[in-house]
């Protein structure tokens, strides 16, 4: 039911969003150069027809093309950072008396101006959703122009505030979904591709299906994170059955675990803001809720880095690990094509496995965090790691960046503090008793 | 319609927040003393199990009593302030190197770290209605603990953020209207009381009346902010006929004027945000959409501190204005009870019409600003004095604060800005020729 | 989460029959005379502009007197029946061929012409509220013009059909329903009487109570039937209590009784067509799966002619029962204003009580079934006669009525089926041990 | 704006149907044998578990084969007709008084019992539904077995009465409804296949298209009837272009021309129960309301008997009318694959233009009616013949069944009344001045 009334109320959101649009500006200002706009919205002009304004400027900045684009970003760079003679004064006042009230004085004389006339834009009809189109461009050019790093920033603390996880909204995402969100939802796939409606359906209308996204009122019929969940009896250990075309689907009181098989982020444009972890968690505790056989709760993840690392260590000696003679041969087979298919191909199990739970539990990057950025995610937000899948993603992609290994992280939510600390603290990967049996390698 | 989808849709979420409330705490924390739980949740350990912390401060919260919260609120004030050695870290570097990134570090090291801890406890269920409840109190509290103002003043940045107009709804409230939500505006009316449910149906359900709320999708079935309108031909003079238990209502239709008669905020907690100048606005353009006849908007105001004024003048000569012999004895018949209903009570009104109008056009505060505050709000939206009334309001209250009189301010959406500025740059206070006319005086 | 998605439902469809009162006649239509439009709307001319000639018969019929409505109705009666030609000539054919074919050629011929003109008068914008209405207004009319009852029995043969079950949707009435709504509740309310919206609260918001409607999507937000439900532990003996202003509620889960204490009919224009039955049960399947904990589902019932009844057999001997002493001077005692407060009132209990068990067993009329109407309903139902309560309702009406009595019928779902037909067949009234202890009479 | 509430409304209802799906038979009957169940719910014991009753014999016809399905029907044709006792008694009493009462009396004896069965089938949940879907199997059946007949017509009888105009909503279709609904409409479009979810899109997402489909409450999700409708410029003479991939759509406000393209039934089991004309008019209506700038409303129709009608008079000299050698010779060129790709294919226009004009206006059925069956439906209606399309559907269909042929049909609805008596009175077929001078012919 709760998929009913969150499909309704946002499905006539979007059809506010899209009245809105096709209103005029509504008090006749146009044509007016973008930095005299900018600077009218933030003077006191902004507050009589401040809405107005806003959107006059929000639609200008539609019109422009990239470079237009570009000189704006940068005029908002060079023109409305901090006021640096407010500065020197809140500065030469909390030197004076160095306490709370003149700590505050200064914090608000140094906030970029930007933040004001942000805030001033998202007052327009659909102006989030504007803004969180502008910060998709900026990241764009940011790599080649990094004097908009400060204006990025300015962007990204306004959203995560505004894209607090208090005003995102659950919604299931069902065959009774509007298809102009189920378009999205197939254009955002970014772990395993969807490729056509009847796939989408696989995937949405089966009782042992699930899927669910955050939207934000703001934002429309645009959701901002959604996950993929199959229902099934025990932990699986590959992908293919999960997507396979022809399956008998299971009721969905017979199984006893929530399987996570893909969470994909939709809006370039928040990038850095994360809900993943807020996703998952509220996903386990309404599934908990509505299907009480539900024990277990577990991703089955790829491992996207694998490859990799494995080569670099097949490779050369340099790695972190000194590698067998059987695992060196076992490594140099993977680069056949199609070996998996091989008649012996089962003979490799032994080698790598021990030698990718290695990868798992001991890899790490300078910051002392794991190699993986999939294991990085959910260990850090408490997950165990669970199960090394072999032969788990046989698809091109899955043998080209992992061998065809999956993961599995296991979500309980009695646990996921206290894994949270180890990892947080002490850098500790939590795993299950089997895997840290497989990872204990005389070399390494 | 419209007004359609947003009862939908705050329906669903009061529905919504209704089932998350009864939810149990998620993880079993409890009985965790609130400094160290804000602690915990401003920590590491916030990011594994962040909403269950914050929801579990908020109930412990709501479990205090008035000194608990007031020990919290002081908690707050004295050890979530900002980091006064992180800021002279940052200070030093800035003076080193006063660019923009240096403001911006410097920006940050000022945060009060309060702010980060609301914006954490906001993604508990209901957190956002939590924390303006929070506020609420806390300025209950203000008056005789100022050393809590730094809080107020994070609360105020954050609600401001928060409650930007951008992500406010506007929707018509009616007969329809769920009777969680009309008990409410029955109870928030600050202008003209509601007397009854039947009193409050005069007002919404005819065919020439139309009432209008801003909703935040985070407050449930909260309204912030409401104005009642009534549809007219011309101005109207007076309120008793607006306000009568009898009479024919026009069909929308055949009404030339839409008439704002009264404006209520509703969250005690959301005060110093004003969302008034923009639910005006926002409905005059709805109306003019939807019933195009409609060619004036006007208000029907109070004039709350007129009489204290007058009474100032009337006793003594020290006033801005010096009195003639006719109008001080004027003054003096508007201490009879029932003065208005007198045989002569009409000969006053060519004696205090035009020292009414000066008092509207002239009578200021230090600042500059009139001393009218409704004057003040409206003037600020860029309105137009339109229209003094006499024998507006013969209510006890509006002989009481106001003489019977009423004021009509135009809102003419072509002129707004230009009147906005003529206020804000030179404290003009814009005037139909009418008024102006009127509030010439000789002895002025 | 029902409730939320029936209120959106009706709120929009009643949304959208107000528009559609707005709209104008369509094709141009006016002015002809009503048994002209009828008899265009039977014939071919009704195919291609059949709704807008439905729709300006409803309109015209609308702006008639009440004598302009009894000339309908006769009109009808008279010009509108069955086709005796017709129903000759497939008399003649049936008796020459006595087969299924052309007894239904027999039915179809003699169904009167007034069914075809209603079932397209309802094709009109509203059409069947209209009919709905019309029929009320019949029923007003029947007693004292019997020729009109043909006309009565085609609308009751349409209507319920048109009112099946299957086509009504039960809706929770509570504290978020449109006041629209809720004000028709207080309206219908024919048991108990609202006095006033505080106390229709009192009735739909605590935790402890529930109403539930049955709606018909075409008569937009207009009820057809509603009951009204308290969650309580144990079977409840009184109704005071329950309609107390001040009490505390109890936590829905903590109940393991819910208690129908009130069902009341909302259109006098659908009289004839059973919906109770319904509702009863359906209520309490939806009961039972939203709060599994209740084990016991009872009404509160008033016994309307009880104290009528009694008052027969205490003045005279002539009744089915031969009273004794003491059950005439008890009998006695009722007619005291305010009996039941005398000290020894409880002295008359003992008395009373047997003879009221007799009453709802045994008082029978001329066809075999009880006295009671309330008990023939529920009896009918499959419902068992569980408990008399002493003193149960002593506001005026419940002394008036019964002697301050009250009953309290078992719905047990397993047994209905039984009860019914042993009540069905054998005139037998089903009750509980208690009820047929009490009852036993040595005089009966 | 409407289409969103009823999207939300039959969402919610489609939600509630699914819910209800997956209840228990609700008094744990189970087993019971059709014929006396039937049996049952046609007896006292209906009264008191009659949903439930009602309920298990829906299911059991479900699980039943195609064998055991025709069987039960065949039940119901030998043992659920008339009750012929009843019969004659009532026509004795009508015999002897033959008034409208005693008609009355006839009219109910000689209704089949298998009505009342329907009516008590329909309470269960799902009831209509199930009806429908019965229908729709014994439509199947009836051609082999004739025996049925009686059953079908009064499940057509019910059906009508049931889905009378007046419980019907009109939803709009577009990119926004869920994907649940819009698989149907791909299903059920019978006349322009759909062949994609792309092709779909651009036949309900463009500014300048729209789809509309009647809903009946009972049937959840699944519409009655659609249809399609392009925004033009002018009276379009081909399909081809409506149809494209690739085009710019117009802006709706552009259009002066609204074209019904496409109308598709849905239901198999509502054959014979009229949607289309009611479909029609009431599009008509709210485009009007909607976009006032519309000023033509046709359709662009196939003349699916068009080809065979030309064959048979090109063969042989029998037909109404005389070929000339012209049009002998052009018709016998239709049989080339491609011959409208041939480049003096135009030169057959002036021969084929008029003989097609003169089969619209003069080719009449035994019965006086148009041979063409799309012609009827609109004339029917009270639509008028407007244009005659050379070459308007060169898709396979169109060139085997129209020669590439199609019709404009014009809805004026100041005219579509008397067009109606002209053609339901005369046989006329009212044309456009051009297409009756095309269809004049020397030697018709």
């Amino acid at each position: 039911m709760r998929s009913s009334f969150l499909q309704g109320l946002f499905q006539s959101i979007a059809k506010r969003g899209r009245r809105m649009l096709q209103r005029q500006p509504a008090f006749g200002i146009d044509g007016v150069d973008m930095p005299a706009l900018s600077q009218a919205i933030l003077s006191g002009r902004g507050e009589a027809s401040g809405t107005a304004l806003a959107s006059t400027l929000l639609e200008d900045w539609k019109r422009l093309d990239q470079s237009g684009r570009l000189s704006f970003f940068q005029h908002l760079a060079s023109n409305f950072g901090p006021d640096h003679e407010r500065i020197a004064a809140s500065l030469a006042a909390y030197q004076a008396e160095p306490d709370d009230a003149q700590a505050m004085a200064l914090h608000e004389a140094a906030e970029p101006r930007r933040q004001e006339l942000f805030r001033r834009l998202n007052r327009a009809p659909r102006g989030t959703l504007q803004l969180v189109a502008m910060r998709a461009e900026l990241l764009g050019l940011l790599r080649e122009h990094r004097e908009l790093a400060s204006v990025d920033r300015d962007f990204e603390h306004l959203l995560a505030s505004w894209f607090n996880r208090g005003f995102l909204v659950l919604d299931r995402i069902d065959w009774n979904t509007p298809a102009s969100i189920l378009e999205r939802i197939i254009q955002y796939e970014a772990v395993h591709a969807i490729r056509s409606w009847e796939d989408l359906r696989r995937r949405i209308e089966p009782a042992d299906r699930r899927c669910y996204a955050f939207f934000h009122p703001a934002l429309v019929d645009d959701p901002l994170i959604f996950v993929e969940v199959a229902l099934t009896q025990g932990i699986p250990a590959a992908i293919a059955p999960i997507l396979a075309a022809e399956r008998s689907p299971l009721a969905a009181e017979h199984a006893d675990t929530a399987v996570f098989y893909s969470i994909s982020n939709c809006q370039a444009g928040l990038r850095g803001i994360s809900f993943g972890n807020f996703l998952i968690k509220q996903v386990v505790e309404d599934l908990k809720r509505d299907l009480p056989y539900l024990k277990t709760f577990v991703t089955l993840s790829p491992a996207p880095t694998l490859r990799k690392w494995l080569s670099g260590h097949a490779n050369e000696d340099q790695g972190e690990v000194v590698l067998s003679d059987a695992e060196r041969s076992a490594l140099a087979r993977l680069d056949a094509p199609d070996w998996h298919l091989g008649e012996d191909a089962d003979a490799l199990k032994p080698v790598l496995m021990p030698l990718v739970a290695w990868y798992f539990l001991h890899a790490r990057r300078g910051d002392g965090t794991p190699v993986d950025p999939v294991a990085r995610f959910h260990l850090g937000n408490g997950a165990r790691l669970e199960q090394i899948d072999w032969l788990g993603d046989v698809s091109e992609r899955g043998l080209g960046e992992a061998a065809g290994f999956m993961v599995n992280y296991l979500y309980d939510l009695r646990h996921i503090e206290e894994n949270h600390e180890l990892y947080a603290n002490q850098r500790q990967v939590v795993a299950s008793s089997a895997v840290n049996r497989l990872g204990r390698r005389a070399n390494a």
